[in-house]
Protein backbone atom coordinates (compact mmCIF):
# COMPACT_ATOMS: atom_id res chain seq x y z
CA UNK A 1 0.00 0.00 0.00
CA UNK A 2 1.57 3.41 -0.63
CA UNK A 3 0.45 6.93 -0.33
CA UNK A 4 0.61 8.95 -3.16
CA UNK A 5 1.34 13.16 -2.89
CA UNK A 6 1.46 15.97 -5.77
CA UNK A 7 2.16 18.91 -4.12
CA UNK A 8 0.48 21.80 -6.85
CA UNK A 9 1.04 25.58 -7.33
CA UNK A 10 -2.67 25.97 -5.38
CA UNK A 11 -2.93 22.86 -3.29
CA UNK A 12 -1.96 19.35 -2.31
CA UNK A 13 -4.12 16.62 -3.43
CA UNK A 14 -3.39 13.03 -2.40
CA UNK A 15 -4.68 9.13 -2.60
CA UNK A 16 -3.27 5.97 -1.28
CA UNK A 17 -2.70 3.02 -3.67
CA UNK A 18 -3.11 -0.81 -3.33
CA UNK A 19 -1.84 -1.79 -6.40
CA UNK A 20 -3.37 -0.32 -9.07
CA UNK A 21 -6.67 0.40 -7.08
CA UNK A 22 -7.10 3.98 -5.23
CA UNK A 23 -8.50 3.24 -1.93
CA UNK A 24 -9.23 7.00 -0.91
CA UNK A 25 -8.31 10.26 -2.25
CA UNK A 26 -7.81 13.43 0.10
CA UNK A 27 -7.44 17.29 -1.06
CA UNK A 28 -5.58 19.83 1.22
CA UNK A 29 -3.52 23.22 1.75
CA UNK A 30 0.10 23.58 1.66
CA UNK A 31 -0.23 24.51 5.35
CA UNK A 32 -2.01 21.41 6.48
CA UNK A 33 0.22 19.00 5.19
CA UNK A 34 1.52 17.38 8.30
CA UNK A 35 -1.49 16.97 9.80
CA UNK A 36 -3.51 15.75 6.98
CA UNK A 37 -0.79 12.81 6.58
CA UNK A 38 -0.78 12.02 9.55
CA UNK A 39 -4.65 11.41 9.34
CA UNK A 40 -3.84 9.25 6.38
CA UNK A 41 -1.36 7.73 7.76
CA UNK A 42 -3.31 6.83 10.99
CA UNK A 43 -6.22 5.60 8.90
CA UNK A 44 -4.10 3.28 6.43
CA UNK A 45 -1.41 1.97 8.48
CA UNK A 46 -0.30 -0.55 5.90
CA UNK A 47 1.45 2.17 4.21
CA UNK A 48 4.81 1.45 3.53
CA UNK A 49 6.20 4.15 1.06
CA UNK A 50 4.92 7.98 0.60
CA UNK A 51 5.77 9.26 -3.42
CA UNK A 52 6.03 12.78 -3.57
CA UNK A 53 5.82 14.73 -6.46
CA UNK A 54 6.13 18.70 -5.96
CA UNK A 55 5.96 21.78 -7.97
CA UNK A 56 4.60 23.83 -5.56
CA UNK A 57 7.09 25.13 -2.29
CA UNK A 58 6.93 22.50 -0.52
CA UNK A 59 10.59 20.77 -0.54
CA UNK A 60 11.58 17.27 0.95
CA UNK A 61 12.14 18.06 4.06
CA UNK A 62 8.68 18.95 4.85
CA UNK A 63 8.22 14.94 4.49
CA UNK A 64 11.24 13.40 6.17
CA UNK A 65 9.43 13.59 9.32
CA UNK A 66 7.29 10.10 7.82
CA UNK A 67 10.33 8.41 7.67
CA UNK A 68 9.86 6.85 10.87
CA UNK A 69 7.10 5.30 9.59
CA UNK A 70 7.53 4.43 5.88
CA UNK A 71 10.23 5.02 2.98
CA UNK A 72 9.67 8.41 1.52
CA UNK A 73 10.31 8.68 -1.87
CA UNK A 74 10.89 12.75 -3.37
CA UNK A 75 10.79 12.37 -6.92
CA UNK A 76 13.77 14.27 -8.91
CA UNK A 77 14.88 14.52 -12.45
CA UNK A 78 17.64 12.00 -11.54
CA UNK A 79 15.01 9.50 -11.03
CA UNK A 80 14.00 6.44 -13.43
CA UNK A 81 11.62 7.60 -16.15
CA UNK A 82 10.29 5.09 -19.02
CA UNK A 83 10.31 7.50 -21.88
CA UNK A 84 13.02 9.29 -23.35
CA UNK A 85 13.90 12.85 -22.57
CA UNK A 86 13.79 14.54 -25.72
CA UNK A 87 13.54 18.30 -23.80
CA UNK A 88 16.30 20.82 -24.31
CA UNK A 89 16.03 21.91 -20.92
CA UNK A 90 15.54 18.76 -19.01
CA UNK A 91 16.43 20.11 -15.56
CA UNK A 92 13.29 22.68 -15.68
CA UNK A 93 10.97 20.53 -16.78
CA UNK A 94 8.43 20.50 -13.88
CA UNK A 95 8.55 16.89 -12.29
CA UNK A 96 4.27 16.71 -12.61
CA UNK A 97 5.07 16.67 -16.45
CA UNK A 98 7.22 14.28 -16.07
CA UNK A 99 4.97 11.92 -14.10
CA UNK A 100 2.01 12.37 -16.53
CA UNK A 101 4.65 11.85 -19.38
CA UNK A 102 5.58 8.28 -16.96
CA UNK A 103 2.06 7.58 -17.53
CA UNK A 104 0.89 8.36 -20.25
CA UNK A 105 3.87 5.72 -21.81
CA UNK A 106 2.99 3.46 -19.37
CA UNK A 107 -0.45 3.04 -19.47
CA UNK A 108 -0.85 3.72 -23.25
CA UNK A 109 2.26 2.11 -25.01
CA UNK A 110 2.97 2.36 -28.79
CA UNK A 111 0.83 5.15 -29.65
CA UNK A 112 1.20 9.33 -29.57
CA UNK A 113 -0.12 10.63 -26.56
CA UNK A 114 -0.86 14.18 -25.67
CA UNK A 115 -1.63 14.39 -22.09
CA UNK A 116 -3.72 17.84 -20.88
CA UNK A 117 -3.11 18.98 -17.29
CA UNK A 118 -6.21 21.97 -16.75
CA UNK A 119 -5.25 22.83 -13.37
CA UNK A 120 -3.55 26.25 -11.97
CA UNK A 121 -1.55 26.05 -15.57
CA UNK A 122 -3.07 24.10 -18.54
CA UNK A 123 0.25 21.90 -18.91
CA UNK A 124 0.41 20.02 -22.67
CA UNK A 125 2.77 17.23 -22.66
CA UNK A 126 3.03 15.30 -25.61
CA UNK A 127 5.26 11.96 -25.81
CA UNK A 128 5.05 9.86 -29.45
CA UNK A 129 4.38 6.57 -30.40
CA UNK A 130 8.36 5.54 -29.62
CA UNK A 131 8.46 6.96 -26.23
CA UNK A 132 10.29 10.26 -27.38
CA UNK A 133 8.92 13.29 -24.58
CA UNK A 134 9.48 15.98 -26.97
CA UNK A 135 7.73 19.25 -25.10
CA UNK A 136 4.50 21.10 -25.23
CA UNK A 137 2.87 24.22 -23.59
CA UNK A 138 1.83 25.76 -20.49
CA UNK A 139 -0.55 28.37 -20.45
CA UNK A 140 -2.57 29.70 -17.58
CA UNK A 141 -5.12 27.99 -16.06
CA UNK A 142 -9.07 28.89 -15.50
CA UNK A 143 -8.65 30.51 -12.18
CA UNK A 144 -5.85 32.20 -12.97
CA UNK A 145 -7.30 33.38 -16.04
CA UNK A 146 -10.23 34.80 -13.88
CA UNK A 147 -7.07 36.44 -11.33
CA UNK A 148 -5.72 38.57 -13.94
CA UNK A 149 -8.51 40.48 -15.49
CA UNK A 150 -9.24 41.32 -11.76
CA UNK A 151 -5.80 42.09 -10.39
CA UNK A 152 -4.45 44.14 -13.79
CA UNK A 153 -7.26 46.09 -14.50
CA UNK A 154 -8.60 48.95 -12.76
CA UNK A 155 -12.04 48.21 -13.26
CA UNK A 156 -13.31 44.20 -13.18
CA UNK A 157 -14.54 42.22 -10.67
CA UNK A 158 -12.98 38.81 -9.54
CA UNK A 159 -15.06 35.76 -10.30
CA UNK A 160 -15.75 32.67 -9.45
CA UNK A 161 -15.49 29.79 -12.52
CA UNK A 162 -19.06 29.68 -14.27
CA UNK A 163 -20.73 28.27 -17.50
CA UNK A 164 -21.50 30.97 -19.16
CA UNK A 165 -25.20 31.49 -20.76
CA UNK A 166 -23.73 32.56 -24.21
CA UNK A 167 -20.77 33.34 -25.75
CA UNK A 168 -21.88 36.87 -26.60
CA UNK A 169 -21.64 38.05 -22.84
CA UNK A 170 -24.60 41.12 -22.25
CA UNK A 171 -22.97 41.83 -19.38
CA UNK A 172 -19.82 42.40 -18.06
CA UNK A 173 -19.66 39.30 -15.60
CA UNK A 174 -21.15 37.09 -18.05
CA UNK A 175 -18.31 38.85 -20.74
CA UNK A 176 -15.79 37.73 -18.86
CA UNK A 177 -17.16 34.22 -17.93
CA UNK A 178 -17.49 34.05 -21.50
CA UNK A 179 -14.27 35.38 -22.01
CA UNK A 180 -12.40 33.24 -19.58
CA UNK A 181 -14.20 29.76 -20.13
CA UNK A 182 -14.70 30.17 -24.21
CA UNK A 183 -11.60 31.12 -24.50
CA UNK A 184 -10.01 28.05 -22.27
CA UNK A 185 -12.07 25.37 -24.65
CA UNK A 186 -11.09 27.61 -28.08
CA UNK A 187 -7.44 27.13 -26.62
CA UNK A 188 -7.92 23.39 -26.09
CA UNK A 189 -9.66 22.33 -28.94
CA UNK A 190 -6.75 24.74 -31.19
CA UNK A 191 -4.24 22.73 -29.69
CA UNK A 192 -5.71 19.42 -30.01
CA UNK A 193 -6.41 20.19 -33.81
CA UNK A 194 -2.61 21.12 -34.24
CA UNK A 195 -1.70 17.98 -33.19
CA UNK A 196 -4.43 15.84 -35.11
CA UNK A 197 -3.50 17.48 -37.99
CA UNK A 198 0.40 16.16 -37.27
CA UNK A 199 -0.01 12.87 -35.84
CA UNK A 200 -2.32 9.72 -36.24
CA UNK A 201 -2.29 6.89 -33.97
CA UNK A 202 -3.07 9.17 -31.05
CA UNK A 203 -4.54 9.38 -27.15
CA UNK A 204 -5.19 12.64 -25.90
CA UNK A 205 -5.32 12.25 -21.72
CA UNK A 206 -7.12 14.78 -19.83
CA UNK A 207 -6.72 15.54 -16.34
CA UNK A 208 -6.40 18.04 -13.45
CA UNK A 209 -9.56 19.60 -11.24
CA UNK A 210 -11.21 21.15 -14.62
CA UNK A 211 -10.74 18.05 -16.54
CA UNK A 212 -14.71 17.02 -15.99
CA UNK A 213 -15.87 20.09 -17.20
CA UNK A 214 -14.02 20.58 -19.92
CA UNK A 215 -14.47 16.64 -21.61
CA UNK A 216 -18.60 17.44 -22.23
CA UNK A 217 -17.37 21.11 -24.08
CA UNK A 218 -14.84 20.16 -26.28
CA UNK A 219 -15.43 19.55 -29.80
CA UNK A 220 -12.75 17.16 -29.71
CA UNK A 221 -13.65 13.86 -27.89
CA UNK A 222 -11.37 12.46 -25.43
CA UNK A 223 -10.44 10.57 -22.56
CA UNK A 224 -10.96 12.51 -19.04
CA UNK A 225 -9.43 11.20 -15.74
CA UNK A 226 -9.03 13.64 -13.14
CA UNK A 227 -7.30 11.42 -11.33
CA UNK A 228 -4.09 10.94 -14.00
CA UNK A 229 -1.09 12.09 -11.78
CA UNK A 230 -1.98 10.25 -8.87
CA UNK A 231 -2.05 7.32 -10.74
CA UNK A 232 0.89 8.13 -12.74
CA UNK A 233 2.28 8.60 -9.69
CA UNK A 234 2.20 5.18 -8.22
CA UNK A 235 3.06 3.49 -11.46
CA UNK A 236 6.30 5.86 -12.04
CA UNK A 237 7.15 4.47 -8.45
CA UNK A 238 6.28 0.87 -9.71
CA UNK A 239 8.51 1.43 -12.29
CA UNK A 240 11.30 2.97 -10.53
CA UNK A 241 10.99 -0.31 -8.16
CA UNK A 242 10.97 -2.49 -10.93
CA UNK A 243 14.18 -1.05 -12.87
CA UNK A 244 16.04 -0.16 -9.80
CA UNK B 1 -8.00 69.64 -35.07
CA UNK B 2 -8.20 67.77 -31.69
CA UNK B 3 -6.38 65.33 -29.17
CA UNK B 4 -7.91 62.01 -28.13
CA UNK B 5 -6.65 60.05 -25.30
CA UNK B 6 -7.24 56.74 -24.39
CA UNK B 7 -6.54 55.56 -20.70
CA UNK B 8 -5.87 51.97 -20.71
CA UNK B 9 -5.17 49.64 -17.70
CA UNK B 10 -1.30 49.68 -19.23
CA UNK B 11 -0.31 53.01 -20.59
CA UNK B 12 -2.25 56.29 -21.98
CA UNK B 13 -2.14 56.39 -26.15
CA UNK B 14 -3.06 59.70 -27.67
CA UNK B 15 -3.36 61.16 -31.37
CA UNK B 16 -3.99 64.16 -32.56
CA UNK B 17 -6.75 64.40 -35.42
CA UNK B 18 -7.43 66.97 -37.96
CA UNK B 19 -10.91 65.81 -39.51
CA UNK B 20 -10.06 61.95 -40.26
CA UNK B 21 -6.49 62.23 -40.71
CA UNK B 22 -3.96 61.19 -37.83
CA UNK B 23 -1.48 64.01 -37.54
CA UNK B 24 0.57 62.25 -35.14
CA UNK B 25 0.29 59.03 -32.05
CA UNK B 26 1.88 59.13 -29.02
CA UNK B 27 2.15 56.70 -25.99
CA UNK B 28 3.22 57.72 -22.52
CA UNK B 29 2.82 55.93 -19.02
CA UNK B 30 0.29 57.08 -16.15
CA UNK B 31 2.53 59.15 -14.20
CA UNK B 32 3.58 61.17 -17.47
CA UNK B 33 -0.03 62.35 -18.65
CA UNK B 34 0.46 65.88 -17.27
CA UNK B 35 3.98 67.03 -19.20
CA UNK B 36 3.24 64.34 -22.24
CA UNK B 37 0.35 66.62 -22.99
CA UNK B 38 1.77 69.88 -22.43
CA UNK B 39 3.95 68.78 -24.74
CA UNK B 40 1.60 67.68 -27.54
CA UNK B 41 -0.43 70.87 -27.10
CA UNK B 42 2.66 72.83 -27.45
CA UNK B 43 3.18 71.44 -30.78
CA UNK B 44 -0.07 71.19 -31.82
CA UNK B 45 -1.13 74.80 -30.96
CA UNK B 46 -4.61 74.60 -32.43
CA UNK B 47 -6.27 71.64 -30.83
CA UNK B 48 -9.63 72.63 -29.60
CA UNK B 49 -10.70 69.85 -28.50
CA UNK B 50 -9.57 67.09 -25.52
CA UNK B 51 -11.28 63.97 -25.96
CA UNK B 52 -10.50 61.36 -22.89
CA UNK B 53 -11.65 57.43 -22.71
CA UNK B 54 -10.48 56.11 -19.34
CA UNK B 55 -10.71 52.45 -18.25
CA UNK B 56 -7.84 53.03 -15.85
CA UNK B 57 -6.73 54.91 -13.15
CA UNK B 58 -6.62 58.10 -14.19
CA UNK B 59 -10.18 60.42 -14.09
CA UNK B 60 -11.58 63.24 -15.18
CA UNK B 61 -10.29 65.45 -12.37
CA UNK B 62 -6.66 64.91 -14.32
CA UNK B 63 -7.58 66.84 -17.51
CA UNK B 64 -9.16 69.51 -15.78
CA UNK B 65 -6.09 71.47 -15.53
CA UNK B 66 -6.38 71.83 -19.58
CA UNK B 67 -9.40 73.42 -19.63
CA UNK B 68 -8.10 77.06 -19.65
CA UNK B 69 -6.16 76.40 -23.23
CA UNK B 70 -8.74 73.78 -24.91
CA UNK B 71 -12.51 72.26 -24.06
CA UNK B 72 -12.02 69.05 -22.36
CA UNK B 73 -14.46 66.14 -23.04
CA UNK B 74 -14.50 63.28 -20.63
CA UNK B 75 -16.60 60.76 -22.43
CA UNK B 76 -19.32 58.88 -20.22
CA UNK B 77 -22.23 56.06 -20.37
CA UNK B 78 -23.91 59.38 -20.60
CA UNK B 79 -23.46 60.58 -23.70
CA UNK B 80 -25.16 60.11 -27.08
CA UNK B 81 -23.71 56.70 -28.84
CA UNK B 82 -24.90 55.81 -32.48
CA UNK B 83 -25.33 52.20 -31.58
CA UNK B 84 -29.00 50.50 -29.53
CA UNK B 85 -27.06 49.61 -26.11
CA UNK B 86 -28.31 45.87 -25.28
CA UNK B 87 -26.20 45.58 -22.54
CA UNK B 88 -27.62 44.18 -19.43
CA UNK B 89 -25.64 46.17 -16.97
CA UNK B 90 -24.94 49.24 -19.21
CA UNK B 91 -22.89 51.22 -16.52
CA UNK B 92 -20.78 48.55 -16.13
CA UNK B 93 -19.63 48.53 -19.80
CA UNK B 94 -16.34 49.68 -20.16
CA UNK B 95 -15.94 53.04 -22.27
CA UNK B 96 -13.60 51.79 -24.38
CA UNK B 97 -15.81 49.22 -25.52
CA UNK B 98 -18.62 52.01 -25.97
CA UNK B 99 -15.89 53.63 -27.91
CA UNK B 100 -14.96 50.95 -30.09
CA UNK B 101 -18.48 49.74 -30.66
CA UNK B 102 -19.61 53.06 -31.88
CA UNK B 103 -16.04 53.62 -34.19
CA UNK B 104 -17.92 50.29 -35.53
CA UNK B 105 -20.69 51.64 -36.26
CA UNK B 106 -20.03 54.79 -37.41
CA UNK B 107 -17.26 53.35 -40.11
CA UNK B 108 -19.15 49.83 -41.18
CA UNK B 109 -23.06 50.79 -41.29
CA UNK B 110 -25.28 48.16 -42.13
CA UNK B 111 -23.00 45.02 -41.05
CA UNK B 112 -22.55 42.76 -38.47
CA UNK B 113 -19.82 43.93 -36.67
CA UNK B 114 -17.50 42.53 -34.51
CA UNK B 115 -14.33 44.52 -33.19
CA UNK B 116 -11.20 42.29 -31.06
CA UNK B 117 -9.21 44.82 -29.23
CA UNK B 118 -6.28 43.06 -27.69
CA UNK B 119 -4.44 45.37 -25.36
CA UNK B 120 -4.01 44.71 -21.47
CA UNK B 121 -7.32 42.47 -21.69
CA UNK B 122 -8.97 41.10 -25.12
CA UNK B 123 -12.49 42.36 -25.28
CA UNK B 124 -14.65 41.32 -27.82
CA UNK B 125 -17.60 43.41 -28.95
CA UNK B 126 -20.46 42.83 -30.89
CA UNK B 127 -23.15 45.15 -32.76
CA UNK B 128 -25.36 43.55 -35.29
CA UNK B 129 -26.21 44.93 -38.44
CA UNK B 130 -29.52 46.92 -36.84
CA UNK B 131 -27.05 48.95 -34.58
CA UNK B 132 -27.59 47.02 -31.51
CA UNK B 133 -24.95 46.23 -28.74
CA UNK B 134 -25.50 42.81 -27.76
CA UNK B 135 -22.18 42.46 -25.96
CA UNK B 136 -19.12 40.01 -26.29
CA UNK B 137 -16.48 38.50 -24.09
CA UNK B 138 -13.26 39.99 -22.05
CA UNK B 139 -10.21 37.47 -21.16
CA UNK B 140 -6.66 38.11 -20.27
CA UNK B 141 -4.45 39.56 -23.02
CA UNK B 142 -1.03 38.48 -23.95
CA UNK B 143 1.19 40.37 -21.42
CA UNK B 144 -1.34 39.11 -18.75
CA UNK B 145 -0.60 35.69 -19.55
CA UNK B 146 2.60 35.58 -19.33
CA UNK B 147 2.36 37.42 -16.07
CA UNK B 148 0.08 34.88 -14.44
CA UNK B 149 2.37 32.28 -15.06
CA UNK B 150 4.80 33.64 -13.42
CA UNK B 151 3.21 35.20 -10.80
CA UNK B 152 0.96 32.47 -9.53
CA UNK B 153 3.19 29.41 -9.52
CA UNK B 154 6.46 28.76 -7.57
CA UNK B 155 8.99 28.04 -10.31
CA UNK B 156 7.82 29.89 -13.70
CA UNK B 157 10.62 32.38 -15.06
CA UNK B 158 8.64 36.30 -16.47
CA UNK B 159 9.00 35.86 -20.21
CA UNK B 160 8.56 38.84 -22.12
CA UNK B 161 6.35 38.04 -25.61
CA UNK B 162 8.31 36.32 -28.27
CA UNK B 163 6.82 34.63 -31.26
CA UNK B 164 7.21 30.53 -30.34
CA UNK B 165 9.53 28.23 -32.71
CA UNK B 166 6.91 25.37 -32.56
CA UNK B 167 3.41 24.50 -31.21
CA UNK B 168 5.51 21.57 -29.45
CA UNK B 169 7.84 23.73 -27.22
CA UNK B 170 10.86 21.58 -26.54
CA UNK B 171 12.38 23.92 -23.07
CA UNK B 172 10.53 25.61 -20.64
CA UNK B 173 10.74 28.71 -22.05
CA UNK B 174 9.35 27.39 -25.25
CA UNK B 175 6.46 25.61 -23.68
CA UNK B 176 5.46 28.95 -21.97
CA UNK B 177 5.87 31.17 -25.75
CA UNK B 178 3.85 27.99 -27.08
CA UNK B 179 1.20 27.73 -24.80
CA UNK B 180 1.05 31.76 -24.54
CA UNK B 181 1.13 32.94 -27.72
CA UNK B 182 -0.95 29.85 -29.74
CA UNK B 183 -3.49 29.41 -26.72
CA UNK B 184 -3.94 33.41 -27.24
CA UNK B 185 -4.48 33.29 -31.51
CA UNK B 186 -6.64 29.93 -30.90
CA UNK B 187 -8.99 31.77 -28.39
CA UNK B 188 -9.37 34.08 -30.90
CA UNK B 189 -9.54 31.70 -33.41
CA UNK B 190 -12.37 30.29 -32.04
CA UNK B 191 -14.49 33.07 -31.07
CA UNK B 192 -14.71 34.13 -34.65
CA UNK B 193 -15.87 30.71 -35.69
CA UNK B 194 -18.72 30.91 -33.16
CA UNK B 195 -19.70 34.69 -34.46
CA UNK B 196 -19.16 33.38 -38.15
CA UNK B 197 -21.11 30.44 -37.98
CA UNK B 198 -24.48 32.69 -36.53
CA UNK B 199 -23.70 35.48 -38.37
CA UNK B 200 -23.76 36.56 -42.61
CA UNK B 201 -22.77 40.12 -43.70
CA UNK B 202 -19.64 40.19 -41.61
CA UNK B 203 -17.10 42.69 -40.83
CA UNK B 204 -14.17 41.67 -37.92
CA UNK B 205 -12.03 44.81 -37.00
CA UNK B 206 -8.81 43.86 -34.98
CA UNK B 207 -7.30 46.23 -32.93
CA UNK B 208 -5.00 46.95 -29.64
CA UNK B 209 -1.19 46.47 -29.40
CA UNK B 210 -1.09 42.78 -30.40
CA UNK B 211 -2.97 43.75 -33.63
CA UNK B 212 -0.80 43.50 -36.10
CA UNK B 213 1.21 40.57 -34.84
CA UNK B 214 -2.13 38.70 -34.61
CA UNK B 215 -2.93 39.68 -38.29
CA UNK B 216 -0.60 37.13 -39.65
CA UNK B 217 -1.25 34.37 -37.50
CA UNK B 218 -5.33 34.42 -37.34
CA UNK B 219 -6.53 31.71 -39.39
CA UNK B 220 -9.56 33.69 -40.40
CA UNK B 221 -8.40 36.90 -42.55
CA UNK B 222 -9.38 40.11 -40.57
CA UNK B 223 -8.93 43.89 -41.00
CA UNK B 224 -6.03 45.20 -38.66
CA UNK B 225 -5.77 48.88 -37.49
CA UNK B 226 -4.22 49.31 -34.75
CA UNK B 227 -5.11 52.93 -34.32
CA UNK B 228 -8.89 51.73 -34.73
CA UNK B 229 -9.35 52.89 -30.45
CA UNK B 230 -8.14 56.35 -30.97
CA UNK B 231 -9.93 56.74 -34.34
CA UNK B 232 -13.32 55.62 -33.15
CA UNK B 233 -12.86 58.40 -30.50
CA UNK B 234 -12.37 60.87 -33.01
CA UNK B 235 -15.50 60.17 -35.08
CA UNK B 236 -17.59 59.38 -31.49
CA UNK B 237 -16.77 62.93 -30.72
CA UNK B 238 -18.04 64.10 -34.00
CA UNK B 239 -20.83 62.10 -33.64
CA UNK B 240 -21.48 63.50 -30.58
CA UNK B 241 -20.87 67.20 -32.23
CA UNK B 242 -23.09 66.37 -34.85
CA UNK B 243 -26.42 65.03 -32.65
CA UNK B 244 -26.36 67.34 -29.51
Amino acid sequence: MILTVDVGNTRIKAAVFEGNSVLENFVFQNNELETAIEKILQKFKNCSDLVVASVGNVEKQSFLIFENRLKVHFLTHEDKFPFINKYATPKTLGIDRMVLASGATLQYPRQNRLVIDAGTCITYDFIDENDNYLGGAISPGLRLRYEALHNYTAKLPLLSFEIPEEYIGNSTVQAIHSGVVNGFVYEIDGFIDEYRSDYSNFIIILTGGDAEFLAKRLKNTIFANSNFLLESLSQTFQYKIDND
